[in-house]
């Protein structure tokens, strides 16, 4: 049996899911029990890889190895060094690989990397434990983030990608009436891949974020590089060399993905991404260098900048539970996370139930969430996670700094399990609606802006003028009037951004779930791409039609 | 009835086509009849347009009045005049356009874009002459070309975005099980329009190549602009002016398409391509142009540049008829067509049936075949039509004045009808392999090179190197080897080129049939897009979805 035909349904199924977009209907066992001893052994692989060469790869020898990880948690080096190359090498080697992927059936290449995630389902426990230590994301948090959820977006792109490679038939005969006879051509539909792609990934989340791009160059016939950020290597070390071990296993050429590994001091990126060669760029990180990638002339790109995603508080049924979840957004690992909140809209009077706040109220309340939520001992630290870069502690520090309008300043929170955790509460600021410079660009980690507007009319317009001018890839609201709800959804939409309302409980802003959530929508400057519509996977191939005189 | 429900079959058939790729048997009542005095009307109203102002358009008074058209058969002037404005007049009114054409659905998007190609077809006849007289197509090709070709691409794109935009539920809800209780969410999914969409029209094909573009900006929700060669602007003038009645009896606003008249003295075409507002352009026209348009960053670009299109001859079964087809297609409106044939690689030797023919012999049946279209009083001028422009004529010229490389130097020919007519018939070159400067630019008109190669090897090498470099939209080969065919599609695809073999009859490279052949590639030089794939139509929207808790 092929491994097409051993994954035939899951295909099916994950195409299905696609166009359905309700996922949990698609796939109504998940979530699935790992073995018992699942765990266990990851901890031991885990341990095994500290503290040496990292030689799973399949890749040639390398002479040169770096690395330079250091876990938020207890601040250590991890000890682990990888394999280096010249960029020329990993070219080399790519292009010889494309030769014979390219011309791979789409079944097959389905086939083995369908077989190549089952593989990796194998290995989350270590993964995310490689992730936890490199990203500073809590335990379950890496574990969902860089295990299921991050396969099921990989699974989501071999959907797409299947989906859009069977659209035409591979071969059809036209025959065209002319009077007493025909002219029969006999017709052939051949996605061409369009060469090697280099998928550049970023510290925090190293995994959820490069595996759609590097699927997505794989299921479409090209071949990849994958450069992850020289502060996060082991969670893509890992899945790429699972990746290679499934491909080899199965008598194709493991270089058709290879890792690239460079360091703080010599970074690889721009003498990589400008290679001829280099097709396609996946790229996640900041919008600096995003702008440079978006700029490469004759390459395909898809980004993931920053953007500064804003709450527009209208109404609420309960101003509690709502600042609650927000609460919760807002501190997820920190803030984090590229879908994390940071503007709250807060207009002079919001109706909670048949109250009528004040917006200082509703900043008092929003202040004693966030306290309450990160003094809880069974949940701050963990809710936290770690700051991942000394970089991020430094604005948390600048901002607690900022005198009054810090009305809620940031201070260390113990992690029992890991004394040495680099964590912090949450900064609140307040602000004016005229005192734009504060909160128009992304303020990356766990800081919050209270702003004060006169009306939801200017909360929206604020939220607008900033999604449009420095992007954004969520905004939260809040309304109990159809009305509003639909004006906020339609001046939001307009700039490319999805809204979700009236969120309270178990489920945050924060999350976009594989096969139904677009993750960024690629129309505005938080980035030029979309996980996963069909503009994701069709600019990476190109439609040839022969003909041939039947 | 709604315009989607009279329209409901014909779109669903499209839609069915475009999967299926074979057109007619999705539309097997093609060809139908025109009413009787279709013809007679068309001539009168052609000759109406003469010698005044075009009136028919529903936009606002201008009071400047601009036109230079010259048919390139009577070299007599057409006389009309077309209202000018300001470019930031026409965006304005686009965008006041674009507020109510954004949030119509769909359906009656579909609905409405289908009846104007309905209304269209009434008017074949005048297009045709518009086309005519301002191309030097002949008359034929014109009806053809401006008529239900134009119009079979154009319901074709409708297809492509219907089938694209309904490709998610409006609204789903999501369940997601969370052991004893599950989150719901209502979510729904938005195809977010981008703006206004430019479309900046040839001199050679002002229908076939603007239609499309045009189309598939409305059917996503974006406005158009058309701007028309000033060479060539009649032929658009009718198109918009009868979309515009359509919409307004349908009550919609006319300024969803607006035509933007220019002059050869003040071109319009940066200022406007410029605008912040103009958010995608779809062009057709010269290379260096062509890059501006792609080098426009922040905007969406889809274009059609210049292409240099190789035969291979490597084997036939009879030379004869083989040089009769390829005769034909460089005649066939005076090489004007992107998908002329230019570069003949002619091997020395080359096996027709059972007897091997040289390099040379080979080249004097082609210029016999030549001779023996364009002299053939029945065909020649009607296959020749009229050289669109001057520029064209002194590129002939200056070939013919090649000295010995001038195998069949170009002369004038007759046109019965129209004694003016700027017809001339084609120059043959003849050159060798190391020639590259001659042969590696497009020589856009009635200009053959034959290229002395090696064998067959060399053949492929030259002519995908020419294309991977200057562009190609199509290639001609003959081989009765099925391992040499399959080598020189593979090559030859690998540059994103796709290959014809063995074309006899009355059927031609050049062609390129809505519903079943893509139209360029989009993968090399020639252009960065494709008539009509997914990538057309979904780059000109945005996907973004909105959730609420339910």
């Amino acid at each position: 049996m092929s491994l097409f035909e051993k994954h035939r349904d899951l295909i099916a199924r994950a195409v299905k899911a696609v166009h359905e977009r309700t996922f949990y209907a698609a796939f109504p066992e998940i979530p699935k029990a790992y073995a018992e001893d699942a765990a266990q052994k990851g901890n031991e692989t885990y341990a095994g890889y500290l503290n040496r060469n990292f030689t799973a790869l399949l890749q040639k020898d390398s002479g040169h190895w770096e690395g330079e990880e250091v876990s938020p948690y207890t601040q250590e080096p991890l000890g682990i060094k990888y394999p280096v190359y010249h960029v020329e090498e990993l070219v080399a080697a790519s292009n010889d690989a494309f030769r014979s992927w390219r011309k791979t059936a789409i079944e097959d290449r389905a086939g083995v990397l369908v077989e190549s995630l089952e593989k990796m389902q194998e290995h989350f426990f270590e993964i995310a434990l490689a992730t936890q230590h490199t990203t500073g994301q809590s335990w379950i948090m890496s574990f969902q983030a860089s295990g299921p959820h991050a396969a099921d977006r990989a699974l989501e792109t071999i959907a797409v990608g299947y989906d859009e490679l069977t659209k035409f038939p591979h071969e059809v005969v036209w025959e065209k009436p002319m009077g007493k006879f025909s002219v029969k051509l006999d017709k052939e539909f051949i996605p061409v891949p369009k060469g090697i792609g280099l998928v550049i990934g970023c510290s925090t989340f190293p995994v959820w974020n490069s595996l759609p791009g590097l699927y997505a160059n794989l299921i479409t016939g090209n071949t990849a590089i994958v450069k992850p950020h020289p502060k996060s290597v082991l969670p893509m070390a890992i899945c790429v060399a699972l990746i290679q071990h499934t491909l080899k296993e199965n008598g194709f050429d493991p270089n058709i993905v290879q890792l690239a590994v460079d360091s703080s001091i010599l970074p690889i990126s721009i003498k990589l991404g400008s290679l001829h060669d280099i097709k396609l760029i996946d790229y996640t990180g900041n919008t600096q260098f995003g702008n440079w990638v978006e700029s490469l002339s004759h390459k395909t790109t898809f980004t993931e900048k920053a953007g500064v995603n804003s709450v527009i508080l209208d109404s609420v049924k309960d101003i509690d539970v709502t600042l609650q979840n927000l609460a919760f957004s807002v501190s997820l690992y920190s803030g984090q996370m590229c879908t994390a909140p940071q503007n709250f809209f807060i207009p002079e009077k919001i109706k909670s139930g048949d109250q009528v706040l004040t917006h200082e109220a509703v900043v008092v309340k929003l202040k004693e969430a966030l306290t309450a939520l990160v003094t809880n001992p069974k949940m701050g630290a963990g809710v936290l996670g770690a700051i991942q870069n000394e970089k991020t502690l430094h604005r948390v520090h600048d901002a607690s700094a900022m005198g009054s309008r810090a009305v809620l300043p940031s201070s260390p929170v113990k992690n029992e399990e890991f004394p040495q955790s680099r964590t912090v509460s949450p900064v609140l600021l307040e602000t004016s609606a005229t005192d734009v410079k504060t909160f128009e660009t992304e303020l990356f980690g766990p800081i919050a802006i209270a702003i004060k507007t006169k009306d939801t009319d200017e909360s929206i317009r604020l939220a607008k003028e900033v999604a449009a001018q420095h992007g954004a890839i969520t905004c939260a609201a809040y309304s109990t009037d159809e009305s509003v709800m639909k004006k906020i959804a339609d001046e939001m939409n307009e700039v490319f951004v999805p809204v979700t309302f009236n969120l309270t409980g178990p489920i945050w802003v924060n999350q976009h779930a594989a096969f139904s959530d677009l993750h960024v929508t690629g129309g505005n400057p938080a980035g030029n791409a979309s996980l996963t519509d069909a503009a994701f996977i069709v600019k990476r191939f190109v439609w040839v039609g022969n003909r041939k005189m039947n």
